[in-house]
């Protein structure tokens, strides 16, 4: 990050909303002291804890907002009657250009549709995902969509590989990530139409990508390609999969060692091996989910992370912003575009149609 | 088990067979004293190991076989041309009525597509799944389809629920198992028509089932409820990732004390209670999954299982003969039946039809 810049705060949402969110700010402050802070929601419950840290009420400004977004709450209705929340309010500043992305906690449905209806989504791009990291033997593998569609086709398959591909090249530095499908078997053969109509896009030469095939749930955690791409549906069963596994391993290991007095001592000389291991584990490091596709940075944070977490998802958003993610996605698009069509005089096809436009999409279903 | 009954072995199956099955065999007859075993498969290779082992040579009938299924045969491919083959003889062994039930490590496609074509159906189920268990904080968790069938309508899904509930009464004793269906949230709105269409049937009276409505990906190491039920695209990547997940924790861990003196000192005292652990989640322990809606007994192993891994997998197929599983299955579709036409004068309407007559399943799709 070299320059100053802003992000909009979603401060009442999450289960402990906004105690979390203003400790996740002190966090972040330290991690990016160039970063200012635009918290939207109830002022008498933000501003007594700005008032007692200085340091911190210099980088924040608070909005203050009437209206809250349950948990529970229909994206259909929020759309209707959500406009006075803080989450309706901290997206419109992105839209407004008053900061560089949004962060919130709160409920991921409702997050997905006010953004998709304020931003609107990238040029070229038909539905956004979600986005994240999951740790691997050899480092992180990116994986999307985790849950904003349940079911997609094979366009929405294409289109996901491309911005996974550049989140890639984003967040791990990487200069040419490779990219598989999910399924059942890494045979041409295997898993639904769909996924075989995507594949055969993905391996046509204008999408000059990087494209591994079909990989399999293991190769999430193997490292096998750095970006795995897949249904909203499957990916969100493999993230809570992978997420429920791992506690229930390191529950099984707690439990084992209360139970042992000779266990117990030997932690005494394990332990700081032991925390390493649980660090780099911990769910709160892979905190904060990308909304890609959206015209604008959208960052979900877990609903029931620490400030530890919200720090991290907040990062997410600095890392995007600064890496310029968006420019990134357009760039690839419109360069697909041109391999699609080298010949057209009019030269900016939109990436959207470039894809659309591939053999496989034409042929019949 | 009461009674001396035999199980067929296909024993070529698998990527370290005959070997391990062979040596599966000597670790099943310390634990079923009374089963007998046909192992199909080159005479050449086994008889050695059993004149080696009169005990183990007393147990076992060996019926030479020419031809072995390859891990990368199409299931069409072994239908036309696969008769000869170990894997072949030992299911139609079942069919005969000389085995109770087929065990194999070999290719499962293939093991699928010729039990399909040598056993059929059972009476009343339109598609068999794969079905095991996994490990949950409160013991275990049956869950299916975990592969067999990419794709599956709401009929599947409620024909699936059935037999996950019977199989889940006879493997963990349960009176009145519970039932999940798998989706990305709880609420009555979420996921496919598919699956809201199949809670609605799973919901009717006339199923007379614990049916706990959705459950998502982390309810399965938390053991919300006792059976999940899902499509075989989404069990498969389930099983898979929760599988990779597991091994990456353990190497981790293993990793992290290989690299300190201090914390190999402190195992020494804790290295009981940490083989507890891996004890309790080793993928061994949970090998042998059953292939249910056949009209026998097929379960598969893991293909690079170990010896004690495939003494798991005969035990599946021990309970599933001795429990009666499939009787259980006939029994309980029965009992659909007369619930959903109590007036019939006919009586003995099939369970397939009374799932298919449901209000739901009778609508527009």
């Amino acid at each position: 990050m070299n320059a100053p810049f802003t992000l909009s705060l979603d401060a009442m949402g999450g289960d402990h909303a906004p105690d979390i969110v203003i400790k996740g700010v002190a966090e972040a402050h330290i991690r990016y002291p160039l970063a200012r802070f635009l918290l939207f929601g109830d002022e008498k419950r933000i501003r007594p804890a700005l008032d007692a840290n200085k340091t911190l009420a210099a980088c924040c400004e608070v909005r203050h907002t009437d209206d809250v977004v349950t948990g529970d709450a229909k994206p259909s209705q929020v759309i209707r009657s959500g406009r006075n929340t803080s989450m309706w309010k901290a997206i419109e500043a992105v839209k407004a250009g008053e900061a560089g992305g949004v962060v919130s906690a709160g409920n991921t449905g409702a997050l997905m549709a006010m953004s998709k209806v304020i931003m609107r989504m990238l040029p070229g791009i038909d539905r956004p995902a979600i986005c994240s990291m999951f740790p691997s033997k050899i480092g992180e593998t990116v994986m999307l969509d985790l849950g904003a569609n349940a079911q997609c086709d094979a366009r929405n398959l294409v289109e996901f590989a491309v911005m996974g591909e550049c989140f890639a090249r984003a967040m791990l530095g990487l200069d040419r990530p490779s990219v598989g499908l999910l399924n059942i078997g890494s045979e041409d053969l295997k898993g639904t139409d769909i996924l075989r109509e995507a594949a055969q896009t993905l391996r046509s030469s204008h999408l000059d990508m990087e494209f591994a095939g079909f990989v399999e749930g293991d190769d999430i955690t193997k490292g096998t390609v750095d970006v795995i791409v897949t249904d909203g549906f499957t990916g969100n069963v493999a993230l809570k999969t992978a997420e429920g596994t791992a506690k229930l391993f390191s529950e099984f290991l707690k439990n084992a060692i209360k139970s042992s007095l000779m266990a117990q001592f030997g932690m005494i000389f394990a332990k700081p091996v032991l925390s390493q291991v649980m660090a780099r584990a911990d769910p709160r490091r892979y905190n904060g989910a990308l909304f890609v596709g959206l015209n604008g940075v959208v960052v979900k944070s877990h609903g029931g992370t620490d400030s530890i977490g919200f720090a991290n998802a907040i990062g997410v958003g600095v890392d995007m912003i600064s890496r310029d993610l968006n420019g990134r996605i357009a760039e690839q698009l419109a360069h697909i575009a041109a391999q699609a069509a080298p010949d057209s005089s009019e030269g900016a096809v939109s990436g959207g149609a470039a894809l659309a436009d591939s053999p496989v999409e034409s042929g019949a279903k």
